[in-house]
Order: C-alpha cells, then structure tokens, then sequence
C-alpha cells in the first residue's frame, strides 16, 4: 500500500510540500487538512487587494483547492486537526460533520502564524481588523464601503504600513501608533525616520513612543483606540502588530518547541527533539523557527518565501531524495507609496546583540543619474565588522522604482560573506535611467569599508 | 621641488585619476591636458538629452574644467598632445598658440575611445553623426530642429537603440541596421528576439544580417544608406558601430598594445611591457584593455564605471598608497522604452570560446506579483558550467522598472563564483509590488542548476 502523507494547514508550507512530494513520488497518498476555506491563497497581496491594486481576492489565490485535487492531492477544506498522537501516527480531525481519527506515515505541520493579540480591553468589538486571512480584507472592505472615515492603524511595521497606504489610497484619514522610537522596526531608527517623513508627506498620522491601552467602544463597536497619550478617534482599527507561531498543536503533541517560540526543525525541516513517534514528523513555514546565517541563532521570520522553500525542502525529502533549507538573512521589501523600503542581515542593535563589533555607514544618492527627470533620492546603510569589514547587514529607503530591489544585491553580498572592501569592487550595472555611475550600493560599500578601516 | 603628473585627456579616466591624487596628496603638481573644451561629462547621457529627458548638455557635465581647477589641477583645454616619449619623459603638447615640450614624473594615459569608422564612402558627409562627445550631440539636434524626418541608425548595439528610441521619441521615423542576426549583440540571440520585438513595437524598422556598402549623397548632403539589400534613404544617419581603444599615442611611443586592442596595464594600471621609460607610465580608462575576470582573458570594454574605477586607482598609487583594479565581468544595463535589457558574464558563445562546456536555461516571469496592475513579463537567461553549476553569466530582458536592474544580482554572483543551485538558495526580498513570490533570478537559477544536473 502506498505510503500516506497527512498534512496539516493548506497553505504556502503545506501545499508546496503536498505538491513536490506528489509531484516527485506520484504514488504517495497525500491528503491535506485546511480549517479554512482557501488554499495557496497571498497573505503578503491582502494589502493591495483593500488598496484596489488587486480587483477582487480569487486573484490572490495561487492554486485553489480544485487544482490540488487535479494534482493528486486530497484537500479538505474545513477540517481542522484538533490534536496529535505522534506514538500513535495519528491526527484528530474535526469537521462539521464530527471527527475523524486519521493515521500518518509521514506528518507535515503547517500551522503557520497567528496574530498577536494582547490583552487589551475591546480588540473584539466590531470594527477592529487584522490582516491575516482572506476574510479579513472582505470584513475591512465592508466597513469601508459602509462608510468608515477614520482608521487607526496599531503597529507600523510592514503590515502596518501597507494598510495605512491602503485605507488612505481609499480616502480614508489614517493615524499610526507604534510604541518603538520610530516606524519599521525592522529598521536602524535613523532609516525608519525616512518612512515616518514619508507617512506624513502623504498625509498619515504617525504616533511613535506610545503605548495603546485598548479599543474604546459603543453599542459593541470600536470608537477610538486608548493610549497612554489619550484617545483618538477611529471608525475602523487595524491590528497589525505581527505574527507569531502557531505551535499549540505541536507543543500538546510534546514536540520542541525552540527559544524563539516555533517548532524545532533541523535542515531538512525534521521535527527536532526525542518525541516518541510512528514514521516521520516535518514541519515548516511561519510555525517554525529558521536558522540566522549572519546571528547563527534561530528566529522566526513570517515569509512567504521561507514558508514554501521549506515546502519544496519537505517535498522533495518525502520523495525519497535529499534537500536542505539554507537557512535565512532576513532580507524583505515593502513599499510606502513611492518610498520603497529594504533590508538584510543584521541591523546594528541585532549586530551588537549577536557579538559583532559592527561599524555602520550611510550614505544619500539618487536612483538614476542625477540628469535624469525621474532621479530619487535613495539612503543606503550598510553595517559591517570592524576590522575584516565583513558585511552583516544592510538596509535601503529611496524613491522610484528601482530603490529597494537593490537590497538583493546586499543580500546576495551577505550571503556570500563579501567584505564591503569586496562589494565595492563588484562590476556593477550602470546606465543612466538605472543608476549613477556609481550605484548607491558601491558607493555605500566604499563608505562603510573606510568606517572599517579607519576604526581599526 | 613638487613631483609632477602629466595627464592626457581630461574625461572619466584622467581626470578621476588627476582628483583623487590630489586629493590624497595635496603637493603633487597635475596638469591635465585635453583637446576638446569639455571635462568629466556623460557620454552615456547623450541619448537621453537628445531625446529630451535632458534639458541640455551642461547637465552632463559632472564637473567643469573650472572645478578641477579649484581642486588644484590645472587644465589645459584646447590641448592635444601629439607625442609622448617614454625615455626622455616629456610629452609633446600643441595648442593653436603652438607646440610645447612638458616633461613629467609619472604620465597618465587617459585618451579615451574613439568611434569604428569602416572605409564606407560618404561617412564624411553632413548629416552623418557619431555620439561620442558633447558637439556631437548639439550637432545632431541642430539637424533634428532643421527638420530631419528620416533617421537611419547604423549598429545596433547599447548607443544604436539609445538613439533610435531618442529619434522615435523626436518624431522622428527610423531604421536601425546591424549585421548580426538580431539587435544587441551582447546578448545571446535568442533574447535579442525580445529585444528585437519591442523596437519594432515602437516603430522602429528593424534590418538585421545586412551589410551597409556606404553613405548615399547628394552635395555633400547624406541622403541614404546604401546596403547589400538596397538603399534606405535618411534624412540623419548615426553611425553607432561601437568604438576602440584610442592607442595611436601609445603604439607610436613604443608602449605594449594587447591582443584586444587596448593599451596592456597590470592590476595598478602601469603600462606593461620593457619601453624604458623615464618616471612611471599609468593608463586607465577606454584607450586599456582589461581582465575579464571569467574568461580570464584581455578584453576591451567602454564604460565609464571601469574609467573611473581605473582613474581611482591611478590616483591612488600615485599619491603613494596601494590599489587595484579587480577586473571586469561585462555588467551593462539599457533600454528601449518600456523594456529593460541586462546582462554580465559570458553569453553562449563566449563561453564555449572560452573553453566552458555550458548549460542554459531561460525562464519567463513577471517583474511583480501576476496580480499587481503594473507586472510585466520578464525574461532570465542564466549560463552555467556543465557538472558543478557555476554561474558564468546572465542575460535579462523585461518590461518595467526593475527588470533590469535585478542583472546585479546575478553580477555579484559571477563576481563570487556562485554556482546556480546556490544562487538558488539565496534569500532575495519578496513583496507583490517588487517580484512574484520566486524572484525571477531565482527561478532562472533553479531552472539552470535542473539542467546542470541533468545533462551530467
């Protein structure tokens, strides 16, 4: 008989390594738990889908369930695995119609993230949104097209920031509150400073060092957000304070759970630890924690770039051949209307937490060359080590199109361990509607290898 | 007494080299010879001022003879030297006051490129124009302002499809010319195709493997090409056949000229060879040849990044420090309207000329997410070496800002001797306005490293 494959949550993680492994090894049985309705679907495309970029959410969707089944695999939408034996090889499945007890030659567990959601007073009124699921963005557009006029948005990281363009973009009057010192903290704060002169150039609110006591509400419904600065006034809240693992079922399972809060892999996404268990348990995407090249410690990164890598890594094991995951530099793009945003590596306070004596530069240029009617400003920071100049990290904000795409070249820079001495050097592309004749990131390179010798 | 630098030709070369010398060594006297009027401007920029995206020349201009001069070096305009003798070190210098004898301490040969000019009868005729210095430019939009309708663009290489879309962009109606089997012969000629199919989506006539006899004329008036397919009349003709080392200068003072062309210089930029020389001889820029790094030859390659990389070092060593050039991987960028055109590393062929045994693969994408309004189609060619993968070039072709851009990437993996299943790996930045969620590099290298593989 053949082998049976049970996979749990139908999305990015799961579905890619449902589809690799029966794409490899067409005689695995393969079925597929979703407690959704939606499989495959762009958690990353919401934002632009309640901008309007996006016409409705069916665009969102990679591959639906249908195609799944075309494919060999068998997914059940609202089937949500309630609990696992992995003694037993077995899962616990719950539908509408009752539960099911279903056995496992091989599991894979893509639970993926879940909001956080603190304690506060209210976040369950009508009214407040987080940006998660396919519903989400249909409840948010409801409330928009009912009239809403003013949103609070709770968190200015990425999502964060993505949704303040969104609502703005549909006329609404955003305000944005984050308790660091500046938005995106996934940025030095001298970087995040450019975001937050970009929010309020098109018109956003940005609160910063202030801390939200919870969602004043009437009638059930979100009126305003409480702060330990007063209230301010919202018709509709987003919560976009991020995610983290969703491990419960794995930690009940009594499967490791790392010092960063995700399921325990090794490199080929095996479940780590000594759990007892029938046939092999897999995990990967946002449920589980990644080796950090440049920290060497495991974190958690919600991606969806890392979520279906180690899929594929889960697939092609479970067909019998040989692939790792690499592990991650935690490199990631957004946008702000027209102010693009990059980063990779270690930023300087993850620099100095992981032992490096880091020096950093910044330098100011402009997209093209300066002749050029579409030239943009664009800051590149780049943070190496003292001494070798090893390149930790970097991070990019600038106008026009072409700003932020630049980080991969960083990235791929990082990734490598390139010295900033050795960027500098590299034969990169030049023509005027492209760069200076000297690209931001050559330019940045230089100035941070000076940093690292003259420090020495 | 102040040791002295004598430089020939006050662009990218010579005049980066004279500004960093006397910035890190403030006593030395440089005395920069040119024989035009200008210093330091963008030729690459010519195209876009006469398309019109620059208001005028001056724009071009990254600094006048007037700021060398405050910088400390004094240029002579209007300066050709006619002779250099190595021995004796002195350098012959005329002027319309006449000829002058300037001896130097060290000699930096900086004289440029200068356009192919095949022996075609009428070549020398009004309305025939290169795009190589500033008078070339206000010459032919002198022509473009009289009334000129038809433009026949002779190459079509980088500065032929420049051109021609500037002249479509003037209203202008025209042709491009080349030999070779599809325009942009830097590229492999299947995603010339692409290249191919956006020129005409302009309107540009495009007539490739045709042979060009001469320059029809009519008082001294250029009123068509004659080809070894017939007569294309014009109004304007540029000739854009590509340039070659400037050496007569060098050739004539015994000094080494390579294989490829250029003046032969060592990774410091001295002139090689045993020429007894007085001092020390320095060239860099256009008039040298230069190492590719992967096929680990000379080659020639006109670019202003390499000049004033080249000029960096040369003013490095000669205040005393240590520099060097690391070579080059043939990075370019371009563009032709919409679509964007990239490529470093070896094609197909240079590769097998190289001694590669080489696997392609080219993979079709889009520059965003396929649901994002502006995502356009883009084309990645990889090259790698058969059996261990290593990524020996890259070739991109895509619609939309970015497209090209993202060459870099794969530059910087060349330049490190990446493999492409390791290109693979890396963690490239992903949101749907930037890339779909496999960035198109990313895909292009699975797709190589598949066929690495398999052909082993």
């Amino acid at each position: 008989m053949a082998e049976r494959v049970v996979v749990i949550g139908g999305d990015a993680a799961g579905m890619s390594a449902a589809s690799m492994a029966k794409r490899l090894r067409g005689e695995l049985e393969v079925i597929a738990f979703e407690r959704g309705e939606h499989t495959s679907y762009s958690m990353c495309g919401i934002p632009y889908w309640v901008a309007g970029d996006v016409a409705d959410w069916p665009a969102l969707v990679a591959r639906t369930p249908e195609e799944h089944r075309r494919n060999g695999i068998d997914v059940r939408l609202g089937s949500e695995v309630t609990a696992i034996d992995p003694a037993a090889g077995t899962a616990l499945v719950r539908t509408l119609r009752g539960t099911e007890t279903v056995g496992w030659d091989h599991l894979v567990i893509g639970t993926g993230a879940e909001p956080i959601r603190p304690d506060w007073p209210g976040l369950d009124a009508d009214g407040v949104f987080e940006v998660q699921r396919i519903p989400d963005g249909v409840a948010l557009l409801a409330a928009v097209a009912a009239g809403a006029k003013r949103a609070v948005v709770i968190g200015a990281g990425y999502i964060g920031i993505e949704m303040a363009e969104a609502l703005v973009r549909r006329g609404l009057q955003v305000a944005v509150l984050d308790r660091g010192p500046q938005p995106m903290g996934t940025l030095d704060p001298d970087m995040g400073a450019h975001v937050r002169a970009a929010m309020e150039g098109v018109g956003i609110e940005v609160r910063t060092g202030i801390e939200v006591e919870g969602i004043e509400t009437f009638a059930g419904r979100a009126t305003g957000v409480a702060t330990d600065h007063g209230t301010l006034p919202a018709d509709v809240v987003i919560c976009g304070l991020g995610v983290r693992p969703a491990v419960a079922l794995a930690r009940e399972a009594g499967l490791m759970i790392g010092e960063a809060g995700g399921i325990r892999t090794d490199d080929r996404q095996l479940v780590a630890g000594d759990h007892p268990a029938q046939g092999r348990i897999w995990a990967g995407g946002d449920c589980v924690e990644v080796h950090d090249r440049i920290a060497d410690r495991f974190t958690t990164v919600a991606l969806g770039t890392h979520a279906n890598r180690q899929g594929r890594v889960i697939g092609t094991n479970l067909a019998g051949r040989e692939a790792r995951f690499a592990g991650v530099i935690g490199t990631a793009v957004s946008k702000l209307c027209s102010l693009e945003i990059g980063r990779t590596g270690l930023g300087e306070r993850a620099a100095a937490g992981a032992g490096f004596d880091a020096v950093t530069a910044t330098i100011e240029s402009t997209t093209r060359a300066g002749y050029m009617p579409d030239a943009g400003p664009i800051h590149v920071k780049l943070i190496a080590e003292r001494g070798t100049g090893r390149l930790l990290g970097g991070q990019i904000v600038g106008h026009n199109d072409g700003a932020a795409k630049r980080i991969d070249v960083v990235a791929t820079a990082v990734w490598t361990g390139l010295s900033v001495g050795e960027l500098a050097e590299v034969d990169l592309s030049y023509a005027p509607p492209f760069s200076p004749l000297w690209d931001p990131v050559t330019v940045a390179a230089r100035a941070t290898h000076d940093a690292a010798q003259r420090s020495q």
